[in-house]
């Protein structure tokens, strides 16, 4: 595979600087991308570029967060720049005021409004404390398309709400990352770690909307973390189940028993520790991103240190993952023509690349 | 108006990083541009790119200022990094020396000196404490086209001599700032503006090289700054005259005085405070300009407590444009076929960009 | 000369950013260029860049250096934030392992190697305290190219080691700035240099593989270097004997002896004090350039004191070089078109460019 095919059939161009029409090709537009934390967006404006596109987000006085283009279709100012008045974005430089749904409401010293005056909006829901935005045909945006991930929002699960980190990297190279969970022996060693992870194959499940990498680790020794917050006698068994979402929406279920206490072939097991890990990468451009995540899990509820320490480890395995990926695009973006050789365990991202390809080239029939 | 005729039909392109001749398009040539601060230049090279062309200015020894190219013809060093000589300026490389004419006078270790052994000299003239240089064909420079700015070098007048600023921006986009004064009401809102500004209309005049905005504000409380240093019982009448000569240079004249004591049809009245702001924007390159900007009055001569308030007002002024300026820029170098909306109060604006565009045009033709 | 032609006829374009297929005429392959210090290069990995692609150098366990490809066949990532295992090199992500040829020997997890899994070797001798590294077709690779510069290896010599340097600037700028002292008299007028050394001529020699300038000093005082370090009485002779092999690496041999004591005719006099300098410029990119050197000298065996004085004076010379040829690059990459003027002492310069093109030409043919 080339790196050209790599970043797939879809007319990306890793080496481009510039985003025109072409790159419209490059993200699936028609669905939920993950836009901030809810408590980010205030009533105080927030800029975010995402898909290449300026976006701003604020609250209307009622709560409700709202998003629209981050330019001022007068003379082209950020409009997060500006303040919020009422439920109105006053723009910092002449005043214009738009509404919530992006239409110019007042223009200073003049009574007439052009009817062109109006920046886009989008279609903006808050829940499992993220807000989700729709970057593409308004008409079509559809909630329940938004992932159930109701673990974050429930009593028998504590959630540790991330952060979010950006990363110099394209989308794509965090959906490998978390499909591919064979590297943890290697760049997470002292975090997630074990050495002998790679002796036990995957298995790769392709559905129409989702593929899914399963991996059981029986009868070893947990991992440090594990090892930390759960209660073992002696080895115990592993699962990492990683599910892929278009366009790149990844949920992890992790967790350990006793070893020998379940059956593998029945799926997760109810018994021992679970582990909810949810990832959704926003592109800001081709090669830049913004990660959100988050972790939730049925015990130690509402112990802080356990918290704490998840919360600790889960950013330290992450600052590792930001090195990894940021190098590897570099190299990338600097021969984007050299071939990539494939090996076993990358059949799920090849899967989640070839769903995205597939999506995006139908968005651009 | 798209942002591409924004920046108008002589084939500006703002997304490109290098310039080649079709470049030249972007700037008027054959018209004086502010070079520097008189105090800048002495017998220390100075380095300066305008127009995108280096140039490198010092004094001779009899004080009088000189204008070459920044760039040895030998090997290309800038000559700024050399020593003036007497009245020649020295390569820090090899040692050519070049005349006050950017012609090579001596060539270390060889008597003969090509005839082609020379660099761009720019006529440069010294006037109201600025240095004008002339970047186009030397044969037309005319230092009766140097606007008659006397109220710099005059003995009624105080002058503030500003600095000057350093803006990502395009030098349009100053011009526009000035002839649109209305969003003093948004941007200096603690410094010059009042938030009523916007209610009184604008009257636009267009004469053969120059825009006129013009703008009274009747009846009103002074804002701040002519409220500390002037001496008004009550309300005032306000004026704003801003005028654009092509390519960009603007003065302002405003003022105030009491209430209903002079009559606005006969324009800017002798009584009460006056107020003189000269701006010269100078191209860097198409995205980033040099803007020589000063200001004189003709109240409390000699009260150096004003001047400093003056100046230290101003200059808060200012540093709230470039911050507005510069996101401007940003936005418009990002999409730069997004469409504008005009409002009312672009009128003398859009006029400038005119005048500009057809001179531009005249001297490419 | 233009800018074009200055850095002749082979393609090069001195204006843009990315390096595709075009660029491999920019440098000569098949023959060997310096890649670090032999100090440098250790059982951890170091990555270096040269001529556009990414390299990775480390030691087996015996001792022996070798130079790989720094990008994983697999996903790209740099090979050198992997670990050295043994004798092989482990990548950072999955934990694939290379040999010292870069034929992949280990995959986690499975059995079967592909062929193609390999990344490309380099042939790499570690001689005169550097390793060197051929770039081109190793097939070519014969080491008796190496050019002989025995003084760094040897009793009756003093070695300083240098450190490297890097210049944002193209390779062939050092290679002029060498091969013309005369800019000695401005550049380093307080370390190296003497205002006379221009009255004095130049001998310019071409052989088939270099080009030699020769310049005598007649019965003039010693510069300070050699007056803090030699014991004269009076006024010295003087010479500098630069050569430059293809493509770029120059060594000079310079010393002085009492005036009079020698004849010029007959070529470097074994008597008084020699110096060999050792330059070997690698081209990281087409515009920025490893620059390694030392110094070998036959006088103060053993005295530390003089090492560190001549190393102080070394160091602080190429520091003033730097900065000259920083911003010659600039101008030339600002303006690629603009003429040069050529002057009596770039004979020698202009010899090592055509030579170097003309090797240039005959491997891309
Ligand atoms: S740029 Fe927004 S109101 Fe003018
Ligand atoms: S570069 Fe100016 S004298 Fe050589
Ligand atoms: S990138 Fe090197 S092993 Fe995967």
């Amino acid at each position: 595979m080339s790196a050209a095919n790599f970043f797939d059939l879809f007319s990306m161009d890793p080496s481009h600087g510039s985003f025109g029409q072409g790159v419209l090709a490059m993200f699936r537009k028609n669905c939920w991308y993950v836009a901030a934390w809810d408590h980010e967006v205030t009533q105080t404006p927030l800029a975010r570029t995402l898909l290449c596109e300026p976006v701003v987000l604020f609250r209307k006085q009622n709560g409700e967060a709202v998003a629209l283009e981050d330019r001022c279709c007068h003379r082209a100012l950020p409009l997060s720049m500006g303040v919020v008045i009422g439920d109105h974005l006053q723009c910092g430089y002449h005043g214009l005021e738009f509404d919530s749904l992006g239409q110019c409401v007042k223009i200073p010293g003049q009574d007439k409004i052009p009817p062109n005056a109006k920046v886009k909006s989008y279609p903006l829901v808050e829940r499992w404390k993220w807000l989700w935005i729709w970057m593409g045909d308004p008409e079509l945006a559809d909630d329940s398309l938004i992932p159930n991930w109701w673990w974050f929002d429930h009593p028998e699960w504590e959630i540790v709400k991330g952060k979010y980190l950006k990363l110099a990297c394209n989308y794509q190279l965090i959906t490998d990352n978390l499909l591919d969970l064979s590297h943890l022996a290697y760049v997470h060693l002292n975090t997630l770690g074990t050495s002998d992870i790679s002796e036990f194959p995957i298995k790769t499940d392709r559905e129409s909307d989702a593929v899914r990498m399963t991996r059981w680790i029986l009868d070893r020794p947990a991992p440090p973390m594990f090892q930390s917050l759960g209660d073992f006698d002696g080895a115990v068994d592993r699962w990492q189940i990683v599910e892929t979402f278009s366009p790149c929406l990844t949920q992890i279920r992790a967790g350990a028993c006793d070893a020998g206490s379940c059956n593998p072939d029945l799926g997760e097991p109810d018994i021992g520790m679970h582990i909810r890990s949810l990832n959704a990468p926003t592109p800001e451009t081709e090669n830049s991103t913004f990660y959100f995540f988050g972790h939730a899990r049925d015990f130690a509820l509402g112990d802080k240190d356990v918290s704490g320490n998840l919360f600790k480890m889960v950013s330290q395995t992450f600052d590792e993952d930001v090195v990894i990926l940021e190098a590897q695009q570099k190299r990338i973006t600097a021969h984007p023509d050299k071939e990539f050789i494939d090996i076993n365990v990358d059949a799920p991202g090849i899967a989640a690349r070839r769903m995205l390809a597939r999506d995006i080239e139908a968005e651009n029939k």
